[in-house]
């Protein structure tokens, strides 16, 4: 069952203990970071943050990226050495936070999740991302675990595609935030391909496992639609925000990121509706078959129980019964039989039952 | 299946590439132009939107029609010499935006659905039009492939007729966007009647298929939901906006617009509750089906079963059985069997079950 | 069906052309016209508007009313000789707007919908009502077809009842709406007793046609409501309206009539929800008339098929049946029989089947 | 039924007539007066309210209560007595008002409804209460018959309880609406118990009486609704009002006021949501039923419709039936049958059927 | 049955009297205070309030704690020692208020409610817990019993664990105002588990008793949701609150605070959500179920039913029946009735009955 809420772990600590609430327990800190400029890039491995840098450089983006959140002691020196509130570091490992935008005045703190699909089951997974954006053209970012949907952002950097290298790290956190949000689509897109299987064996053929199928499909739902409604609120706030961090260029990328987190709403509430009209469409037509299964029933019951009762009758022993001796009575019970069945046939007929 | 979200060809590309994400994949570019004042019109065909103008005359309106969104190059170098932003011309080309005005400074960028009906199959299509206003009396339209609603504004343009030719740009944007809403109003009156015919053939004789016409036509109308709620925003904005470009008298035609917009918007929410109407009207008929079956089933068995039960009695083969051998036992058996039936009609009589 | 749109005739039309779109298309105009003030009143009936009058006199209020909307001609100089702006004279002859209140600085422009029942098929009928509050004391009024709600408040200023002589041409508007009001009161009590029927008859013997009865309703009710809540927001308007047409004493009147349209609203959402319970009611009623027949069904099945197979037990032609030759067979067959009935009863008594 | 609109006598009246419109008719006068201050307290019963006081003596609070409002010319006096603009007269013989609150620069205007259980029938009745707050220490109630839930208050006053004595007439009109409110908890309690009466009986063993009981609870919640949300708004306002006739150590009590027509509309609202989830229960319980029913049916039928068969078989008067002549043939189709029976059982044991 | 109104006790009081309304009418009064600085702590258990400080040191917070709320004198001469509005001490004891902050200039006041699970029937208790923030850096707490969440925070204190002994009173109000809303996701934790037993066993097997616990939990849940949107609302007063009684470096804390009751709330709708889809869920494998039963029912009939009749046919005593004296007729029989069988079952397997 995906967690609602936050974990037993989390409630027994005071606040103000940075210690990692989330299940990738065995995940080591690994600490990357990307340098560039219009004219250059360099990728660096560091074996803790204090290593990244003494001052930062304002004329070279730094992009530092840190997996796993799980070494509480390595997690509270990157905090101090990035001056982080220590409420900043415990939402970081708090994982289970609300997406949101926090002002911090020298900084921008932005918390969202990223979705993807557990490939074999196809279920939905989701893992937190923090990004921090300082002065000095810094953006840190802290995942739980490696394995990202950055790799197209990395690979534009290296490549010198498209607009990236040429911005700040401003517009860096929106190639980020822009890539997150294209992953929920290709969620929603498998979703999509999921529910329309589903509309077209129920056209085809309602089967009772189709049900739990759209159920689950509306608890997944229900658990993305958990992330993106604040996904929306705090993208908003962050195309709104006055911080000097963000340069006037790049709010008109912000709005477009803003429509995007919109559409991605607008998605969820659509296969929410289309899951309501499926699953009555599932109730009407298992309706439909019951109806149909009585007819069945009633017809073959309507036509054969009052001529099998005639059969009884002349089944019957008594010693005076006139009708046994006459010579067609045989014929005659079945001239009446045949009789009844077709009245009972017209009967029904008429009233469209088959 | 409607696609509610972006492709996944938009997904895998950096932000800031101005490739088509739609599906009309093989229309070539074709560029349309009227230029017209009070006096004067003249229709041109020019290979490429360069050719169109140099420096445009602001006594003359000039409206550029593109046609076919496909041709990367050719959109490219468009949007340079209309000096747009690029993320103006993704916009453009990545359909399955949500409408929207943007105000952009020295030109109106505004992006709505055009819906039509399919006249084969009576599905509802939908295309994506862009509209720019720029300075100088010039409206630039995108459109994905040839055919649209236009037609009946060009022929007034041409014809002279309505206050069409007496305007500026901004009154041609107001007419185009009307003629866009007049056709939902197209499409949504082909949906009324579609519901109306369910509604009667409900009344009649409900039969299964019909369930699945009212999920269709739920979808189709989540469908055009979702472009007609932004697009009341956007024309809202439109009505509100403070640009230069939109004259003071044009602004009472705006919210005449405006007011057709909320219009369309009741039509679909009505429809949407008429919808569940119809199929609540359905599921309690289908429940008033299925009682009347059982009812004639529970008819039939309780009359018969009985007094089948008695021929039976009177079939067993025990050496002594007194009644076989009275005068009128045989008579007295019919007797019994047709006084329990008048009972057994009396009860269903009194039960109102026929 | 009720029109839930714009009718074709006004989509093929360009903006701003002035063609009556109703259904009442036979009705002649037919100018009226009410001078009155404290003292004297004269009623008047013109040929055409132009003959009301060349200058109105502030002293008077001049109310004129003109039915029948169809002769384009005479609608075209009326709105030239009143000076109305092309737009709002095209709202005037486009039935099926959106209630609404339109201030066009020297006058004030209200539209909204007059319902009545018709009296025949106690259906609702609506008709569109324009008002002009006019500089000058003056009112105008139009009506697509003769025969209105106004009887009464003709008859006040004939007989100079209550306080409509001693005051302005806004006064007359507040008492011709609040007349407009009024009679939806008068439709929606005649939904509350249809209501109250259809309730009581459910709680008698629920029958199918009830639930199409429940739905007709509903459907008109969806009617009245789309045009009552813009109607609110058009009293709203009216009564925070601060156009030098409205006198202070007044508002207080229009707060009055903004009081009852929201007790229209309540009343409709009140019936909704009303419909809602009775058809949950019939509904469950109806599962549970099924529930009561499947169990006659099952109980007389479950006494007569048992001792059914006694008896066809007896009735085999085995050579060697002790039982057959026994003395008391046949009575002990009947004890058997009667054990097993009682045994059943006794079940079906403790499962409260009956 | 409840009436949820102005009734017909109201609908045929001029605006600004004070015809009563209730139907309590036959209800005289009766005027009331308290007069009271910290250190004393005079009751007085005054044949009409002219008589009550020439000039009111801000020291002295003076509570006029009227009861009855069916003479017209009473109320009328009453009204100019007190210099009520006549729409307020109105608003008070109109009953079926909204509650609300208007400001009237020398006085408030408060309306609202009282509701009370008949004490036989346990309906919900109700009862239009408007109290003028004026100048000089006035407060004005009108009631439209005696009996009301005001004895408490008198008590108080009477005895010198709690703050009353000691505050002036603002505290008075937070009293008199605190016993009001106080009075819809103990109507909702009364719907309460009901609520809890009928989930016991759910749980035990439903029974059809059981929805229509549902029914009326929420019939008349849906009539209570109607009067608690205009209420919250009026007591809203009334906090917040700026009038000078509102001490500011008395806005305390009405934020405590507001509070509790909060937790009222709370509970109505959760009453709602219990009761849908109530008649959800129902509703499922009886398709559990009738799913119990239909395998009582099924099992019965299934066991011996197949050992019946056989019966059958055996009773075919064929000259060449072999078994028939067997040695063991009658307990071998016995042994067969059993066997059948016992393979019946244990599918059905499998399928959990009992 | 939970109450969701307050009780008759607290009803027949006139407003401003102190008298406890809850059921906990037993618990003796019992005061605890700690008094705490980063260098010292010291816990004290005078006999009464006004025993506890005659100054506060504002260097040392204070935090006097009262259990039980039954002795009125007691709870009036804390009220006056406190020197808290009589109104105030009403609302911390008449319990069910709704949680809400209230800033009373020198002091903050607010109420809410603590949720527990009864450990034995594992249902929601609630009691309600008011903070009075005093000038001085005093902080009291009314509990209506004793046992609370709060015993962390105490541990914590005497530990000096944590930031809370380096805070003031402002920040010890937030860490027990956390404890709090950390207990109500333990609450809901449990919620979370039911939930998931209860759909696994749905998966499993539907049985009756699921759907009563369906409307249990829904039942708890509303309950918590009525505590739960209120505490949202006050938390959210506390955060904007401008008191000086804040400090600016508790804010950021407080908004943590918000963020988690938000959090909490979205955890109540989506189980509400989930709920519902359970219950649909439930409903419609009822009918699954229902079908399954009829069309075991159906087969069984339609393929015996005319077999027997057949069977009754030969059965029947008349003279003449040539069929009987065929040498084959016996097995010609059974060969009619096997064919009549496979044709039957062949038309289910193709209507995909089994």
């Amino acid at each position: 069952m995906k967690k609602f809420y936050m974990s037993a772990a989390q409630r027994g600590q005071p606040p103000g203990s940075a210690v990692y609430t989330g299940d990738k327990v065995d995940v080591p800190v690994r600490v990357r970071m990307i340098n560039y400029n219009e004219t250059m890039i360099e990728e660096l491995e560091p074996a803790a943050v204090e290593e990244t840098f003494v001052a930062p450089d304002p004329a070279v983006v730094n992009w530092i990226n840190i997996d796993g959140l799980n070494d509480a002691d390595a997690i509270a020196k990157t905090g101090k050495f990035l001056k982080l509130h220590s409420l900043v570091v415990e939402d970081i490992v708090h994982t289970h936070q609300r997406p949101k935008l926090e002002d911090l005045e020298e900084s921008l703190f932005l918390v969202v999740r990223m979705l993807s699909l557990n490939p074999e089951t196809q279920d939905v997974q989701s893992e937190q991302i923090s990004f921090i954006l300082r002065e000095g053209n810094v953006l840190v970012t802290f995942q739980e675990a490696p394995g990202d949907v950055f790799e197209g952002v990395r690979e534009r950097l290296r490549k010198a595609q498209g607009r990236v290298r040429h911005k700040g790290a401003d517009y860096l956190l929106y190639a980020l935030m822009d890539a997150v949000i294209d992953h929920y689509f290709k969620v929603l897109e498998s979703f999509g391909e999921r529910i329309e299987v589903i509309e077209t064996e129920l056209m085809d053929d309602p089967y009772p496992e189709l049900l739990q199928q759209i159920y689950s499909i509306k608890r997944e739902l229900l658990y993305i639609r958990k992330s993106v409604w604040p996904l929306r609120e705090a993208v908003g706030a962050l195309e709104r925000n006055e911080s000097d961090l963000i340069q006037e260029s790049t709010r008109l990328y912000l709005r477009d990121l803003y429509d995007h987190a919109i559409q991605v709403i607008d998605t969820v509430e659509s296969f929410r509706d289309m899951l309501s009209g499926v699953q009555d469409l599932y109730l009407s037509s298992l309706g439909n078959k019951t109806n149909q299964v009585m007819k069945v029933l009633t017809i073959i019951a309507t036509i054969f129980i009052p001529i099998t009762f005639i059969a009884g009758i002349y089944g019957m022993n008594f010693e005076i019964i006139p009708e046994l001796h006459w010579r067609y009575g045989y014929a005659a019970v079945w001239a009446v039989m045949i009789i009844m069945v077709a009245i009972m046939l017209a009967y029904f007929r008429r009233k469209k039952w088959f």
